[in-house]
């Protein structure tokens, strides 16, 4: 027999601009979510990208139901319900908000957009668009590893006491060799920044997540070990960071140190995130996603110290869905987590976050590390507006 | 646009007998595996299950087309190529020997059956069908688990050179409360055995995938200590085993320890596995099965110790089909790593590993660590006609 | 100044015998406790060895005001109080007997002899000795690691609630390489036993002595995986075992299982012993001698999990008396400890543990495991006497 | 019989000043070190402090000949061969001045002095004392942990090929607790600065001495998190911070990230170092300071990670002196390879490292990371002068 007729309202069309990695990863999770999680239907009925050949390839290969070239015509469609966002972020404004105005649900992988200004109007778009009940999401998708949302509902349950002291890092070692070639990712002009704005942006999105707290202050260093790559037409300078540094004050007083690199040889994708409270600690590595470190300092001094929590108890967030206890998931049900959240959020008519407005906030905490490291280093303010 | 139209011949069509833990497991993997690897075109066909409105929710839930309650019925229809059978193990060998004599490719989970003589028939029944072209596999999962491929890889290559000592071990924590109510599992003429069957039978498995041996005698011990629990008409004597230890020796010359526990509190999956070597070593954790420890034992002692492979490198078994470097699977990914071998088997015309023979012979170790542990622990001979 | 002149009563006359790797530890344990613990005063007053010039330079060396060819003349001078024996195993017990007659306090390191004989001799000549004030112990010095006394005390406590499930194994590597040569060590007649003796009874004594119980059966395995060294006369046979295996029933119920090696590549001197409970479990490696993992069960399940208890804080056992906090200690404290504990107990007129009975209950363990191997590895009683 | 008569040339007298955490260190490091290694002989001849009862039962307990109360006295004694300076950090230069220009070879506990000035004369006081033989150094004892020592070996010898990316941080956690009462060491006046001097200064020559290099710009951070305490007068501010963040140049090209802290909850001791550099990595923990993780990235992608060495086999530094491979050492050990490596120097007539001119260095840093601090964080440039 064939499964009971589904509900008369149709399934939530869904439209996805781009196909590499984030397209691929977003695929699975729009194909995965329903078997797991109780979400509206969803119908994966286009996929959108610019070589006809590479898109028809994706379309097939991860399961959506037609392709095409142009995102203006697909936007626009009336069974389209959802734009999920996953081109080169120099176009995301412009198909974000064109998405929006036509009243569709938007998720924008990050970076929100290539500068201040365009996600300024991105926000207001956002803005416009909710209190029409269309709703928006940046894919910040870290916050929904279950042990780093294991770790924010711990900070705001108090266990922590008062978060003074917040270290994070995000290590690659994908430039280590500097025969490695140039690419648009090492060239200012197109990538906007390097290590910065592509891994810090998540280490910094994590400190404010974790924290519930905003930035206000940077402190910031650049820096480039590999000044000159192999390109088409011979030795051409890099001109973004392989690593950055800050030092970062929060409204609430904690003081979080921010590292990353991609020539931290030997870590492959390694976001490590320690909270020090007055009450307790936590530590995370992102290559052991599964795993949350955590210290309650009111214990006895003699039968305390940090202890491993294998995150994958059904009373864990996300994970009861899955699997029985310990067996572990991996990077990629972060995303089906996070689509799962954005369709409740359109279910119950609200909207999920992180919004656009937090992927503004993330910008602004990078731009001012920019501005600092030009500087010299000396501390420069971050507006603190919260989302 | 849709995409190309498929090649001529229709995709594979896949009946799955039983939609609980493993069903759920091996209908992810269907559904994903295509996405990932190159493979035949599959269908998603049919699922089977005795109660309809469980069936029917299951078949909706986990993407089948159909959903249906007798699976012989099922497994003659000409729209089906593979059967997998996820069904308690008592109906394994029944279904399994029919499917396979209507032509149709079996994928059986483990254990192979619940008694010796049905796996022999199992087996009997394999071998005729593959001299037909028609190919069968049973789901010691933990095989694709890229580590543990890795770890098989290093040993075949001589990297360990000669094995001398495996210690094995696969702890959970789920029967630790002595209030946790009895169940089907824990009476013998239901579950066979307890932990013995159910967990040490892949930690045997590994013993000898990975060596490429296979065991010839066995000394065991195994204890109930829970040995009351409540059920529905009261306290019922637990019946089966807890926790079970071994001895194994191969005939390689390898001796492997194996210890298996349901009441290891703190452990919830914890497959161990370490393999010494007169020039290598390794050791592994399903818990963090991304890693792979190994030291090679040739370099000098200087620099020598346990180096943490992260085996997510684009080099590695497997995982080059999912994401970038350092961004982890989970469990569940082997399953769908084991139907992709399968596949690959089916459209080559070869079996893929491990067959129904490989199932029988950690069946009669299993059975020798019983007869062992019965007669207070004395040494039992193991037929070690390799599959 | 001069300090102040010491109590009126004459410092303890100490004397070694021996004074290779352990006569070494437990000189720098008599040198050292007076620094670090309140204990009575002692003069290292006399060390013996067969060898004049290797002796004398021991003396000079460690600090023995003075040397001596033989134990018998020094056993019985006035001036000694404490006789503390680190000679081969097949002295202890002439040595040990006619110290304790002589009215001499005496240390002995493991094994207890040679012997159940002579051991049993050992325990009575204790016996009748302890009833005249004069005191002896056994030198098993990991009871005296602090991580480990911490874990006696919290599985005492009923932090492990009952325990079930015991794991140790001691695992080292120094007989890899077949080339490494014959060696008094790995023939039967001078060595007794192979890893077995050596360093399964540091296991075994920790299983007894953690859970304050006694094994009441054994079932054990002994291998040579390396059967011919070059000895000085060509090839040669090795007569011990480089590995053994053994699951031990408690008198309490629980089941341990040991397992120990010398060709375990990779693993210098590791000491593992995990502890499961009803309410808690434990684990440890002596290669990370200062950390103690303990899991309490009680909590909920959301933060529950291994903690890493750095055992350095004053409130834990014996390290008050050395650094501050974090500042780790080393294997050879131990000895100190040690030394600490039967000086202490000399002071206060009362025995310090473990007693020559424990050294005998080891014994008899050992011969249990010895006679089940011997049998094909069925299950063997072992005389629960506790000491 | 006794010890054969020592050499002619009488034992070098030492004296120490001070007595308490370090003094007892240091003590245990002369008592110790002609027992483990070959030095010159000495004599523990006398200890000096202010308060005559404590420093005669000190002298009793560590084991020194005498005591006395007037550093001047005891450093022109002609008994006296060494001066070691545990006294607070104001009185280092006068002592150590005065002990140089009396002919006394000078190891002075860090920091070199508590001000740039004296620091000065203090360097310039150990070059023209060299120039007579008189040999001086200070005390930076973690050069002299066995991993750390290995870690700077890899690095000179090219494993890590060009050193990029340092990350160094020192946690601890005894200021967590608001109630903990204000000391000497939390006023300006008294303490220099807080933790910056205390422990960055070990993070800060650790640099300097893995790298073989000198810091030449640093940009830094300080922060108070507990900014008043309970003095004996009532509520008091605390003037020295708590936590500390520095970014360094190193005239190499490297960049080094210095974190330290008293606040880190469930930090015990924690000086941790990671070193990224082109063909290898390099991690430590204080806290496990047996163990040097080293990546070698010029091997097989397949099998690279980073591989935990226990720093215990006879060919790494200074461990071969102690007990056999696997048996760890502790954090004292290091001051007496210190004293070891010290007395070795005397013994030939050469300095040994670290000089007063490293120190200096150190201080040098930390001057510059207060002085960016005070400027919002803008980059300071250090005179970059290499011992």
């Amino acid at each position: 027999m064939t499964p009971d007729t589904p509900p008369a309202t149709r399934p939530l069309g869904v439209a996805l601009i781009g196909y590499e990695f984030m397209g691929k990863a977003h695929s699975n999770a729009w194909r995965s979510v329903g078997s797991f999680f109780d979400v509206p239907a969803t119908s994966m009925t286009v996929v959108v990208g610019r070589t006809p050949d590479a898109v028809a390839a994706a379309a097939a290969r991860y399961g959506w139901a037609e392709w095409a070239t142009d995102w203006r015509e697909v936007i626009t469609r009336d069974d389209i319900d959802i734009v999920d966002i996953c081109a080169p972020g120099w176009l995301h404004a412009e198909i974000a908000i064109a998405a929006l105005a036509a009243g569709k649900h938007v998720l924008v992988e990050k970076p929100l957009s290539n500068t201040l200004a365009e996600s300024q109007a991105m926000v207001e778009a956002a803005a416009t668009a909710r209190a029409r009940g269309v709703f928006s999401m940046i894919g910040f998708n870290y916050r929904r590893v279950p042990a780093l949302e294991l770790a924010r509902q711990l900070i705001a349950n108090g266990r922590l006491g008062t978060v003074r002291q917040v270290r994070a890092c995000y290590l690659q070692d994908w430039l280590v060799d500097p025969a490695t070639p140039m690419t648009w990712r090492l060239r200012a002009e197109t990538a906007g920044s390097g290590a910065l704005g592509d891994i810090a942006s998540h280490a910094i999105d994590q400190v404010q997540f974790l924290l519930g707290d905003a930035v206000t202050d940077a402190s910031g260093r650049l820096h480039t070990f590999v000044t000159e790559r192999e390109g088409p037409d011979g030795p051409e300078p890099v001109t973004v960071d392989d690593a950055a540094w800050a030092t970062l004050g929060l409204a609430g007083g904690a003081i979080a140190s921010v590292e990353v690199s991609r020539v931290a040889l030997g870590a492959k994708n390694s976001l490590r995130i320690e909270v020090y409270g007055s009450a307790g600690s936590l530590s995370f590595d992102l290559e052991r996603l599964n795993e949350l470190q955590f210290l309650d300092g009111t214990e006895s001094v003699v039968t305390q110290g940090f202890r491993r929590i294998l995150v994958t108890e059904p009373e864990h967030p996300f994970v009861g869905a899955w699997w029985p206890q310990g067996h572990v998931i991996g990077w990629e049900h972060s995303h089906t987590h996070q689509i799962r959240d954005f369709l409740v959020g359109i279910a119950e008519s609200r909207p999920a976050e992180p919004s656009f407005e937090h992927g503004l906030a993330v910008q602004r905490v990078l731009a001012a590390i920019e501005e600092s490291a030009a500087a010299g280093g000396a501390r420069v303010a971050v507006c603190a507006d919260r989302p």
